[in-house]
């Protein structure tokens, strides 16, 4: 989408296609902040550190990680090194298993010589693959922000909440929960988007309010507090969040919060979409209670980091120094809440029988 | 409640009784600052910038104000002069119209000769009257955490989560939400409490985490989003909450992002407790919709305050300088979610009819 008038993407080969860059999302909104990944330990360190985030950039970023590493050591003991790696980086979003279990297929019957080559167009084609699946999953989601703003009769614009981040920051292009907005917005429905701040990391805050804003779609960060009085005042049309792995009985893993944001649509009559590529669909487990939920450094919770005055970049403490925290980075929206899933293959019900009509190869 | 083991109240008159001090609660949890006010001025400020906060605390430090008014200016004028402008200082707040009310009907028919010492023992009466209405709310509440606790088996501690600061920090002593744990800690019950950190302004992880840590009661720290997720996962026993104002009905306004959690509560089978003094409910309001909700500055959203390493004191933005934000400061929790009130006159139904049992002189 677009930054400063010019369209961009989240990672691309570069360095006479032995590397690729990324843009450091720990950096923005305050900074946009280009780093080359030269070495599987750079993919890893940047997944595991967010540099790069998001269910389908992680595994774009995981499958490029994986072709890095075959430019360094292609045995099969290199792959191996490699798949397990970057497995370790993330523990909840599936397209990274997913991802790798790809680049695996496509390398490990490969001579070595030929698996780099081989590595760098399959990691290429994943991340095509995930443009074409984020547009599909627009065009889908966009006719239902269209409907309810001709249910407004075109009177003032449509009311978007997302929580977290998942634009086209968190893809390679277009995103999941933001594609549908991206595509509404050309095709001209006026548009307002609610952006939860998303603590403890404030992706929605520092991610998704700038890609909108740079992409010329209004929008408003309010506290993750706040969505709930927003939807009692009728100030919501309808939520859209991506997810972090979907079962196959259509329970959505997502970042922390979405779960209380969906219970609030509920009970406002507000539509609750989650949007997603069908690599996030773990057609292993029905019930989201088996999803594995990262636990992740206390220090984001105690902390905020963000920018002052002067430009600086610091983490300021908000807890007394005794004060222990946790930090849970996902919880699980239950299908029952889930108004619909917006897939790359169109909209279905969050249910196994729903998800089946449109990926019947899963029966 | 103890500070360094030390017993210690919110405010308390000083200066040969031509003053009050209280704690400066924008400067916690990292600096134990005690401010004197002598004015008018001083107090009304206090309010504004919420140096004071909490909705008993505002009353008991408006009543102060009302007082300090006096020993500048006690004619009618003054006096009137006085009430308008703390009236103006916090519009949700209930007790606060109570307290100026309680103050004007003490002083009018006096002679200006005499309100200064009228207006010091009426404030005085006000501030001891909560201590007594917190004690009491802690006594009729510690039971339910009692109960949860024997419920458990004695096998591990009783699991309440809080939202925002409704402690001995938020009125004089012992608190609102945090008596009924106070005084459970006090009979020797397991307690361990969740604490929201709640922002924007973060008086959970500031305030209610500070005070906790200082009384020594167990406590861990998580971001607003994360209460729903424990719901689900059985980590939490009950929650109790403060009350800014509380309808006739048995609605509760109370700091953003309560709705949020009765609603999980009320999707998990979590008890879901208001506690307040009666002097936070509204007679007139039956329904919390026609409860004014304060709009705060957006700053409080897009930037956040805390400490850095070296001890400083900084706010630092979180959002792009270009992004819109928006900050409710409170929402409404209709009554149908919460499982009764905690008053300092015994637990109630959370309906007219059960308020009406307990404060049958509003019949």
């Amino acid at each position: 989408m677009k930054v400063n008038g010019r369209s961009m993407r989240t990672i691309w080969l570069a360095g006479g296609e032995r590397a690729v860059e990324i843009i450091d999302q720990t950096r923005l909104p305050h900074e946009l902040a280009i780093v080359r990944l030269s070495t599987l330990d750079h993919a890893a360190t940047a997944i595991r550190t967010m540099q790069v985030r998001g269910a389908p950039l992680i595994g774009v970023a995981a499958a490029y990680g994986v072709a890095l590493a075959m430019g360094e050591d292609a045995s099969d003991f290199g792959l191996d090194h490699a798949l397990a790696t970057l497995a370790a980086t993330r523990p909840t979003a599936v397209n990274l298993r997913w991802a790798l279990a790809e680049m695996d297929a496509a390398l490990r019957c490969l001579a070595p010589p030929r698996r780099f080559a081989a590595a760098r167009e399959r990691a290429g084609s994943i991340a095509e693959a995930d443009v074409a699946s984020s547009r599909a999953i627009g065009e889908y989601g966009a006719p239902l922000i269209a409907a309810a703003w001709r249910a407004k009769e075109g009177s003032r614009p449509v009311e978007v909440l997302t929580h977290c981040n998942a634009g086209w920051l968190a893809a390679v292009d277009w995103g999941t929960a933001l594609a549908p907005i991206y595509r509404a917005h050309g095709d001209g429905v006026p548009i307002h988007v609610w952006v939860d701040e998303t603590r403890p990391r404030n992706q929605g805050a520092g991610l998704t309010a700038w890609e909108l804003g740079q992409h010329g779609v209004a929008h408003t960060v309010i506290v993750d507090n706040a969505g709930g009085h927003l939807m009692r005042q009728g100030l919501v049309d309808l939520c859209i969040v991506g997810s972090d792995r979907t079962t196959a009985g259509g329970d959505v893993a997502n970042k922390i919060g979405t779960y209380l944001k969906a219970l609030a649509a509920r009970d406002n009559d507000v539509p609750f979409y989650a949007a997603l590529p069908s690599s996030t669909i773990d057609w292993d487990i029905e019930d989201g209670a088996a999803i594995p939920i990262e636990r992740r450094d206390s220090r984001e919770v105690t902390h905020v980091e963000g920018w002052t005055d002067a430009g600086e970049r610091v983490a300021v403490r908000i807890t007394p120094v005794d004060s222990p925290a946790e930090n849970y980075a996902f919880d699980v929206t239950p299908a029952r809440l889930v108004t619909a899933l917006i897939t790359e293959r169109g909209v279905c019900a969050a249910s196994r029988a729903g998800l089946l009509e449109l990926f019947p190869e899963h029966c």
